[in-house]
Parts: C-alpha cells; sequence; structure tokens
C-alpha cells in the first residue's frame, strides 16, 4: 500500500461523502489509519467528517494527530496568496 | 489571571482583528499561552489566525495544541444540533 493511498483529500462535496469513504477504507484489510487533507474552507468540514465518522459511525476510530499549516498557491502576475492547511489523522484502535 | 483571561472567542470579525487581539495578549507581562475556540464556519477562521500570528507576526509563537470535539446546541422544539468546534493553542517559546 502506498503512503498517499490512505489520504481523502476534503473539498466541496457533502461532509457524508467524506464519511462514507472514511469508513469505506476503514473496512479495507489492514487498514489502520487514514488522513484528511484540507485547505480553506474545506478545514471546517474535515473536522465535520472527523468528528460525525467517530461519533456516529466508528467508536474505534480516534483522532490520533491534528496539524495545521500554510500553502503559498500561484496566482496571476506570478504572486503567490497563502492560504491555511489542516491534516487530521484518524486511527482505528485495538 | 483568571483561566478563561487567556481564551479569544473567534467568530464572525476580520482575520486580522484577532490576530490583533492575540499580539496584544502577547504583549502583556507574563503572557505565555493564548487558547483559540471556535466553532462551525469559524473553524477556518481560527487556523488562519493561528498561522497568520506566527507566521507573519510572532516568530515565538507556536501551536502547541489542537483539539477538536462536537457541541449540542439547542433548537427550537427541544432538539439539538450537533456543531464541531476547535480549540487551538498558541504558546511563546523561550
Amino acid at each position: 500500500m502506498s503512503e498517499e493511498e490512505n489520504v481523502i483529500y476534503i473539498g466541496r462535496k457533502p461532509v457524508m461523502s467524506y464519511v462514507l469513504a472514511v469508513i469505506t477504507y476503514f473496512n479495507m484489510p489492514n487498514a489502520k489509519e487514514v488522513v484528511l487533507k484540507a485547505r480553506g474552507r474545506a478545514i471546517t468540514t474535515a473536522v465535520d467528517v472527523a468528528e460525525i465518522t467517530r461519533r456516529r459511525f466508528m467508536d474505534k476510530a480516534k483522532i490520533s494527530n491534528i496539524e495545521i499549516g500554510t500553502e503559498e498557491l500561484p496566482e496571476e502576475g506570478g504572486r503567490t496568496r497563502a492560504v491555511s492547511t489542516m491534516e487530521i489523522t484518524l486511527s482505528l484502535e485495538g
């Protein structure tokens, strides 16, 4: 399994479609950890996905790490725009 | 200093007004730690505040803790609505 296979990029889809992606991933054999990546406005959605997954669907999924950062996105005219990013790692217990 | 004095609640004001509040707080004598609290859509703003503060204004401010959770807000008819929450702790180094 490559390192990137367990990453779910959070964007503008409905929250539940990402929750379903997390649950589907965790139901694969040997799946232990999934990383939600988001930037800008999608950060709130990433938090919703993590919270809904662990509270409503998967008792065993715990938040094992949260990181925030900044990404410089290129804009017209060669300038860049700073956008906040977030990574939430969900891990299966036991 | 009471425990709650170092909490900044993030809402709908412009990001820079919260950044200014953090910088002002850290310039008080003995200030070592500030907690940004946000829920719902304001979570993205809280991340922006933490990132802009540490990257642009205060090299010594580090993110020492991030927590996410869920709050049940009462609604009409006695029901509740779940809202995601976030707390980011910024600490001064050295």
